[in-house]
């Protein structure tokens, strides 16, 4: 383990929902033994730490399964683009400029950001990745960063070559974090970087993460280059069948889009605040859960949404699909909280790990506090968490067993640290 | 005045969103005496009150023009139904059995919630409203307070005879309310209660607020039974001539009835999470615009929201323009801030005293705070308070120069006691 944890800690009276199955438990005790849940039920045993939970939920803590952490950075940076295009051409010329302390100031606030709302875990794409683990480390998180490649065959075999052992050097022997192939999108990285890429990710045991059919201009520009859909492209190039994938955005899908993505196994990674913002489109929730795909959530990255909280996310996600789709039936509050949960945990591989509150699996939770007037009265704690609640509801939260959060207030982080930081380089990347 | 404020509260060094023009203004200083904005700029006087600002971005406080505040009691409550109308089958049988007590909690408790994010004018629809005035003064927010009128002309000359009386004396000689007509719709009152209540609003120099065109089935039954929109209804009625109309939801309109809303001079306060949650629809952001109709903002109650955030309605607000226009321009970050606040005077025809940051008017303000997480770095204001900023960073919140809130904590309420009489209410009333 990476740090040095007490023994044993006992939450006592949760109302908990493990997300096992669509219930919830009144005056639920939980037992935590070196990180692992050791129990739940009614617990009478002396612990090292004993939380009350009597005005908590419990939940899995969320899985933020589509993020680039070190944009805080560009936060309400040009922010009056009309479209993604216009945004990333506008980004792209900031990037070039940035160096290991930007990334790794700006990953720690990201972080900072995610424990805030309740958040222990993320899936990352962006460069500089060793200053992200080593951020993620510091506060106490877990991650998959991704090895992100564009451009060619030839710059993805140099990347691999160059970069990935930074990555993994930053990892070490921690199995908190795990390295895998981040493919920007079928319009920034060419066929056969995605091929090299996936045949890399394939070869140690990784999985795939890429932007997939996000912009209506992404699929028309595809069709008219490949004769194809972003989804049949990579399914024509073998990647899904090479490796485990999990595709950000897929809004744009037709109907045998959808049927191989179901077939393939890819998950998909819902992030509709961004999707929303930038006039991208709605996700089609309700093809996709009839499909049977696998749905995670993401609150992508900040300077496109412009935050990091799982909570507005989940918010959001739920709004989106009741009027894209015109029924609430489109996504419930429980199938939401599934996204943001067990389902994160599935895209990623880490599902016999992480994503439910079950004995033997790692102690990722957060209490979400409900004697606030916002959660009052309570009634229905799927709907309070989706419809009511926010990040100042977020009160405590365990990764592994690790306290990272109590009271709403960051342990693990100095967030004026953190901040003053992040606003410095920044005003100095602007200058530079 | 309602209370005893001290004589003058100065606060230094605001990022400064005065809502008067697209301008924000670093460093500023507000001087506010006796309740009224005295002066804005660079202030040197001594003052009774000082309060550093450095780290907060000062604006109007927030207007909520559209609330139903005592069905906070009704929080998540039945939310599994599939539209508007299922819902309300559920929520009238409760509706029948409630009394005074039941009322000026769950007001006072949603109260507290306006203030805790940012707001303190409320515009309301709902029974036993003098409960819900005693609960606003007791809170210090001011309110317009609907006599709501529902069935025929012969219920609303009663309900004028025998309620509005007890409403108007709950508000006594305080200028920080006014009563309103507030009829609920054209499928729950009939055209003569509607030019009923008109008549008397009129005669009182009072305005009318009343749901319009919800939803698809409320236009469709319209049509079918009256032959025309439920505006060209209320149009031939006279209603907006006869008196000065804000009219909640406003999703489902033609291109007429825009025409007629914006020729008489109809504000539309626009409901985006209400509307989502229930499967309304979306509001058509950019018709309304360009015919130059004034659009505030409102939550909608509590329980179909399912939260009381001004924070997070202007988020949804965007969000959702952004989506159902496909194009971010349906409405930016300051269009939505007007909104929240000037355009919510407006409908509500208090431009003169609340609404922009300006020397006369009440000192309504909220200060909040850019010296967190989620707002690091903070480059575009609008866009921080719009799509980074929650309910968690609201600091201080001031209403005709009270405050309210101060480091987040309410003054004026016991959160504690508020929350545990109307949870013990609630509960009482499931038994009734």
């Amino acid at each position: 383990m990476d740090y040095n944890s007490i023994m044993t800690t006992l939450i006592k009276n949760a109302l908990m929902i493990p997300m096992t199955e669509k219930e919830h438990y009144e005056r639920a005790d939980i037992l935590i033994k070196d990180g692992i849940i050791e129990s739940t039920g009614k617990i009478s045993v002396e612990a090292d730490e004993l939380i009350d939970a009597s005005e908590m939920i419990a939940l899995p803590s969320f899985i933020n399964a589509h993020t680039h952490l070190s944009m805080t950075l560009m936060r309400n940076y040009k922010d009056t683009c009309e479209n993604l295009q216009d945004w990333l051409s506008e980004i792209f010329p900031i990037e070039d400029k940035l160096n290991d302390e930007d990334i790794y100031w700006s990953s720690l606030l990201g972080a900072a950001e995610l424990i805030e709302s309740g958040c222990t875990a993320f899936a990352d794409m962006y460069f500089f990745a060793w200053n992200t683990v080593k951020a993620a480390k510091d506060a106490g998180i877990r991650g998959i960063i991704g090895q992100t490649f564009m451009n060619d065959a030839n710059d993805a075999r140099y990347r691999i070559r160059e970069i990935a052992p930074r990555i993994l050097d930053a990892i070490g022997n921690s199995d908190m974090f795990r390295l895998d192939a981040a493919v920007h999108a079928i319009y920034t990285a060419t066929p056969d970087c995605y091929e090299t890429a996936a045949d890399w990710a394939a070869s140690i045991n990784a999985r795939m993460n890429t932007h997939i059919a996000e912009t209506r201009k992404e699929v028309g520009d595809s069709i008219a280059k490949y004769g194809k859909s972003p989804v049949a492209l990579l399914d024509s190039l073998g990647i899904f069948s090479t490796v485990p994938t999990y595709g950000a955005h897929c809004v744009h899908l037709s109907d045998d889009d959808i049927s191989i993505l179901a077939d393939r196994g890819v998950s998909a990674v819902h992030n509709p605040s961004s999707n929303m913002k930038l006039a991208s489109g709605a996700a089609p929730m309700m093809k996709m859960r009839k499909a049977g795909m696998n749905i995670a959530l993401g609150t992508d990255g900040a300077s496109s949404n412009n935050n990091l909280s799982m909570m507005k996310e989940m918010n959001v996600a739920a709004l989106l699909a009741t009027i894209s789709e015109m029924t609430p039936s489109a996504a419930r509050p429980y199938d939401i909280l599934e996204m943001a949960t067990i389902n994160g945990a599935k895209a990623l591989g880490l599902e016999n790990r992480i994503g439910t509150i079950e004995c033997g699996k790692d102690a990722d939770i957060v209490l979400i506090n409900t004697a606030d007037v916002n959660m009052t009265p309570l009634n229905d704690p799927f709907s309070a968490v989706i419809f009511s609640a926010d990040r100042k509801n977020v009160d405590t939260v365990f990764c592994r067993g690790r306290k990272l959060l109590e009271g709403g207030r960051l342990l693990t982080i100095d967030k004026d640290e953190a901040m003053a930081k992040t606003r410095e380089r920044w005003e100095e990347i602007l200058r530079r």
